[in-house]
């Protein structure tokens, strides 16, 4: 597979766990991982996916924008930006936001090193 | 320096030098380095120094709003993620933008592997 259809995979795989049940995004981050959501830092995958299932709403639905991935680097790392909007609970005026992944490789598969997610106020 | 003041010192440079000089970017990018900018992907230093000093406008304004760093990995590379607005030429409604750069050092140094930029349409 290409980096494009890797990238493709795992943007569709996570947005669609995030907006199902989020729990299962714990099996995409190591202990050295990181997440930045909003001004949140987070290390590692149990604090990661604590922090991403007790986020205070229960309802949510991302749609995708702009979704561009690039190789970064020889070991086969990938670098994936989207762009979308969100919209929570029972809200009607999406959010919009940007998140930026970067997938490592794993023995045929890929983690989340780097994981960075801000909401874009206007 | 920490990865966080290295990220603030790159981007604070790279708009500072985008909105007064673009040809003074090239130096920052490699042979091997990719820039997605829209829909646009081009790889290498020759080809992203054209492309950007060739863009279509003459002045150009970045305004920061939010800007997050990562360590990307045991060799020291950081990655960023900026979102903000940007005014072009004459124009007076800035538009929302959101940009990731992987930066990779070298030589004391650091230069830009990954570079995607996406304009955010509401």
């Amino acid at each position: 597979m290409s980096f494009n259809e890797i990238a493709n995979q795992f943007v569709k795989f996570y947005y669609d766990t995030f907006d199902s049940n989020r729990s299962g995004l714990a099996g995409l981050y190591r202990d050295n991982s990181m997440l930045t959501f909003e001004t949140n830092q987070i290390q590692g995958a149990a604090g990661i996916s604590e922090k991403l299932v007790g986020l205070p709403f229960q309802k949510v639905v991302h749609r995708i924008s702009t979704f561009d991935a690039q190789p970064a680097g020889p070991d086969g790392s990938i670098i994936v930006m989207v762009t979308g909007e969100i919209l929570f609970d029972e809200e009607t005026n999406p959010q919009r936001y940007s998140q930026t992944f970067h997938l490592l490789p794993e023995g045929g598969s890929y983690f989340v090193l780097n994981d960075i997610f801000r909401l874009n106020y206007a």
